[in-house]
């Protein structure tokens, strides 16, 4: 190939850039890109063939579970515990059901404003804004930019329990199920489909009335499933009072089990592969669905539709020339 | 290119002698075609690409309105009339609400049975099997089929007045609507979008009481449309008994008068390139579904997968990899 001179090396020049800025653990960098994932910026692919070669090394960790059970809370005392293990942490809040993005859950967040000047520390909130491929498009690419940042750990808070909160939840290497006493039933509305995604489940605030119960009706629940072969995962129920403190270690002590198991049984590997798996469908799927609308008002259907018409050509072939003009 | 011996040759051999076939006029020949239509036969595009030089001849005429009103009768008195002119004639039975095809409605239009000894009438019903693409997709193949097949008009009979029904209608050269007086309130039904698609309206069973009242508010709602330029066409309304013939004659007359006007207004090469664009772009659509349901569970994904794991490469060189291994 010829050198070519003009915006095309321009641009990933200054992708490159930004990368190695990120790399660095600039934050401004970080947030750049994370920008770029939600706009859907055209350079979105030189960003993330320039970020492959440095992702894979933080662990993600899923956190989901009903509003008020106190998620922000136990996130924001993770991600002090990773801290003091010297690790970087990136911190993204997923609001599936909401058009606003980019801080404005953060006010919500008062808590995470105790992280909010230590540079170890990346918080974002994402939600829709529309996106052709949603967040299941725009979530994995958003932790591969905090990955390649250099995050040991990456935590995915999701605001509410629907189905595409469970989801992105889902996709962590370990997913925590957030729960509390008395939520009016939280463990019934947990059945749903977050027992079959957790790993681990939190029973916080458990210096309510009522902590012994939703820990025994959990545990119950929990050993009502298919039975598992010798050497399964079994999901652990661990009791915190997030806002004192109280418990995380043992959480951190059980992600640390669990992220054990997983490496052990050539798990981790596994969910990451079908992770990356779900990413490149969701990218070829949404590629194509871009390629649909564009079919509608093509300006070149018009002159096929008159050659089609004066019979010089089939309609098969001329679909065939439409789509072609697409790639 | 070399010579190849096997099937693709084979195949293209047989679809030519079939197409030559139906040429030629012979009925099994074309219901041999229009079941390949149907059953998306992996020869279409050969079938296609065989007929496109041959079509564009037909007059097509598309006849709508609720069920009751007359249709198949009129529809009926139509292939009479055309017949005497010397015209071979197809008609096409359409339900887009029924899963049943080919004759499964004909039971039901026993008046077709005049017509089924006459070599010169091709009759056929059609219904949605679930095709990818609807009807949408295969009444415009059929109707390849027939015009190739030397018929000098087709008519489109559609059973119901469903969008979709309105929508294959449309796709006519002249869209008929059926009425009848004392349908109950045919003609408040028919305000929704029947209005606009309709050519010419033909009020049926004129014999019976309340036929003028129905003429009437009719002719009062084709007024009520925005203003027309001069020269546009105006829909006229038909009164007909085509249990008895009376009327057909006017009817025959009413579409003559708009084939001219079309013809005059340059609006039937209009006419048919849209059509034809619509063909092609239902085609393409039809192909990019395919692409997206054969992308789930597509066996390259998670080797793809695996190098997106591995660093190797980015999910959207992946996502870049998998689409082009479907084309």
């Amino acid at each position: 190939m010829t050198e070519r001179a003009g915006s095309p090396d321009a641009a990933s020049d200054e992708v490159r850039e930004l990368v190695a800025r990120a790399r660095s653990g600039q934050a401004r960098a970080v947030a750049r890109l994370i920008s770029m994932v939600e706009n859907e910026s055209p350079q979105l692919r030189a960003v993330m063939a320039a970020l492959a070669p440095h992702t894979g090394n933080a662990r993600v960790i899923g956190l989901t579970g009903s509003p008020g059970v106190g998620k922000s809370t136990c996130t924001s005392a993770l991600v002090a515990a990773y801290r003091r293990e010297g690790l970087r942490v990136g911190v993204l809040a997923v609001d599936p059901s909401s058009p606003f993005s980019g801080g404005a859950l953060l006010g919500d967040r008062v808590r995470m404003n105790d992280h909010a000047l230590d540079p170890g520390v990346y918080v974002r909130s994402m939600a829709t804004r529309g996106h052709l491929g949603g967040l299941a498009w725009a979530v994995p690419q958003a932790v591969r930019v905090l990955d390649a940042a250099g995050c040991g750990v990456i935590l995915i808070e999701t605001v509410g329990v629907g189905q595409s909160e469970v989801d992105i939840a889902a996709q962590a290497d370990t997913t925590v199920v957030l729960l509390a006493p008395g939520m009016g039933d939280g463990v019934q509305a947990a059945k749903a489909g977050i027992l079959e995604v957790g790993d681990l489940f939190v029973v916080n605030k458990a210096d309510r009335d009522g902590a012994g119960t939703t820990v025994r009706e959990l545990q119950h629940m929990l050993g009502l499933g298919p039975p598992r072969a010798p050497g399964d995962w079994r999901p652990s129920v661990v009791r915190t009072v997030a806002a004192r403190g109280e418990g995380v270690d043992e959480l951190v002590a059980a992600l640390a089990k669990h992220h054990g198991w997983l490496e052990e049984h050539d798990a981790l590997a596994a969910r990451r592969r079908r992770r990356a798996a779900g990413e490149i469908e969701t990218i070829a799927l949404t590629a194509l669905r871009g390629r649909m609308a564009a079919l509608r008002g093509d300006q070149r259907l018009g002159a096929l539709a008159a050659r089609v018409h004066a019979g010089e050509l089939d309609p098969y072939a001329a679909a065939d020339l439409l789509l072609e003009g697409l790639r």
